[in-house]
């Protein structure tokens, strides 16, 4: 998602103004809390943390699942150096050479590099917008197990489409896992952020399925913290948990100043994320008013997190986004989104798909959506 | 090296002081500008940090290479979560399954993990107390060069054996991988703690090597800053800087405040390292006096780093260890030391071994020698 990153730099240089749609940094104010700890933060010697974490974080995140019902002891939760580490131990401990992991396709593109990593390869569960991006359908979920099959991964709320599973969706994706001894790696980050008035549950929320449920969480998004790198991995499966504390202790600890100054993040109240949430909610539903607009333009309502996954009326993604930095402007400003390929692991898809994060300004967003559609006229005007 | 920190804790519970000998965690006072720059720290959203490092940082590193007469450019310069990423991500990058890596063994037990979950191994290069632990002969080294060899990884000054090469054997080593067309990874993160005025050459400062030099740095022992998990990977190979970037970008960024923090503390003179210098060297001596009057024990001088490998007179480390932790006090103290076996890759080696971290004050040194002393007399009257 990164790749672009050069050109942009460049576009910068030339007096262009781009609007970032391509990655989901929020622009909300990080809570006052992070910058008081680290105001008071006087260890005398900035010494290495415990490799689990620290105790004031892990008990307060014990505490924030505390509040949706969910017990959970000290040992089910691992602090990890961002969402990003919680994946890469994950897939390391659970995944050897010639395994397989289900993914929904659309998915976030480092799940596929962290599965790479390990030797095994992501078995997509493919999804379209006609459908709300929904894949919780007990059929087509057991045609893609085979014998290689070791775990499910899902995100909810969905990166990059936005799509919510209903209690009755995730708990059939946990039987499904259950029923077929598979581990099931629930990407919980986005967890506040869901728009519809619908009940988000956890799948830790869930009895009965301790031994197959992970979770990954993170403060970067719920807490507009993404520089801390702090996340988490959570699981009740003794053995799991044990596979990742040698991962956590190979590389010793996480920071220990972010766990300090991330354990008084959760300090904040539910009125927080409900404004955050309200925020999020009436830039999304610019970005709808916007997209509607476009002629051709092919787009999903998110029912949740921050993106919208839009079918272009271009023939390919890439070019279209290089040439947005580097040959057109309108009075002087272009977008940059993430293209779609990386965000599918069956060959051909997502050409001309783009994920773009609602993570501007009401103003700002407008703007960029009258430049997009500029742009794609322009675009189908000369190519 | 965590394994027995259970034990540990709950000897804690039992009333005993342990004396940590185990991990190196120095006691330094961290400098003061790393605490006053999370107090300046003010931008309103705590982001992401480029993928490749804050540029504060990497010139900060720059400048510091600098005085040593060695010019990098910002692009040869990765910041990462720590040394124990820069390693995680090196090996990732260079090893594939079935590869092989020459490490002088004792070594960190961590390259062991971070070579594994690459799927390759290490062909340990053996060395001994009685030669001063040294390595750069080449017939040795040759030997250990097949048609699997990737790379060749020093520690120097070395963790654990305190060995440090001279300027001759430094060049013999990038000499032995350039005409064999290896990798060398030099994890040069002691290099401020050398004890007999030799000059402490980097291997950046070789010219002609740029293709195969990797270095391995991090501000963790140099500014007692163990807790900012800080690193840095530094290469002048495109090729090889190009995939390192890729994990770079999986993972999104290392902490934007513990960066920022750590581009202050380069600030610090080199009256700083020098008095941290004398300070181990004072505790070297005051170690190296104690562990002289211990019968039947065996160790060698260490020229830099703050550790010493020592071999025992007792059966195993590991059940003595256990002992020390379980049925011994002496007064209500006992000590913990880093068991020697996982420093070696030759399956046997090191059974009796310990690694002793110098990073307490003299008194508290002194103390857990004499309590060493005492517990091996009585382990061999009862064992």
């Amino acid at each position: 998602m990164r790749k672009f990153n050069g050109e942009a730099d460049a576009a910068l240089r030339r007096g262009i103004r781009i609007y970032h749609l391509n990655i989901g940094q929020p622009d909300i104010i990080t809570p006052e809390a992070y910058y008081q700890a680290l105001k008071n933060f006087s260890q005398p010697v900035l010494s290495y943390a415990p490799s689990a974490g620290v105790p004031e974080l892990i008990d307060a995140v014990r505490s924030y699942y505390g509040g949706i019902g969910t017990a959970l002891a000290r040992e089910d939760i691992l602090v990890t150096t961002g969402g990003s580490e919680a994946l890469q131990m994950t897939m390391a401990a659970l995944l050897d050479d010639g395994d397989e992991i289900i993914i929904p396709e659309p998915f976030y593109p480092n799940y596929h590099t962290s599965v790479t990593l390990a030797g095994a390869k992501i078995h997509p569960l493919t999804t379209c917008p006609e459908e709300g991006y929904r894949y919780a359908f007990r059929e087509r979920v057991e045609a893609c197990i085979n014998e290689h099959t070791r775990a499910i991964m899902i995100t909810n709320p969905g990166n990059p489409t936005g799509a919510v599973l209903s209690p009755e969706e995730l708990k059939l994706m946990l039987d499904i896992a259950r029923e077929n001894r598979l581990f099931i790696i629930c990407d919980e980050v986005y967890r506040e952020f869901v728009y519809g008035g619908e009940p988000l549950m956890s799948a830790l929320q869930f009895q009965g399925y301790e031994e197959n449920v992970i979770v990954i969480d993170s403060v970067s998004k719920r807490f507009s913290a993404c520089g801390a790198r702090i996340g988490l991995l959570i699981s009740r499966n003794k053995a799991f948990m044990h596979q990742a504390m040698k991962w956590c202790q190979c590389r010793l600890c996480a920071s220990t100043v972010d766990q300090l100054a991330s354990a008084a993040l959760y300090s904040v109240g539910s009125d927080y994320f409900a404004s955050v949430r309200e925020e999020y909610k009436r830039r999304r539903d610019t970005l709808m008013a916007k997209l509607k607009t476009i002629p051709g333009l092919i787009c999903e309502e998110p029912k949740g997190a921050f993106y919208v996954m839009a079918a272009l009326p271009v023939d390919d993604a890439d070019t279209f986004q290089h040439w947005l930095l580097n040959e057109f402007n309108d009075h002087g400003d272009t977008v940059m989104f993430a293209c779609g390929e990386p965000f599918y692991a069956t060959p051909g898809k997502g050409k001309n798909e783009v994920r773009m994060a609602y993570v501007l300004k009401q103003e700002d967003l407008e703007r960029a959506m009258d430049v997009l559609a500029a742009a794609i006229k322009k675009y189908n005007e000369t190519h």
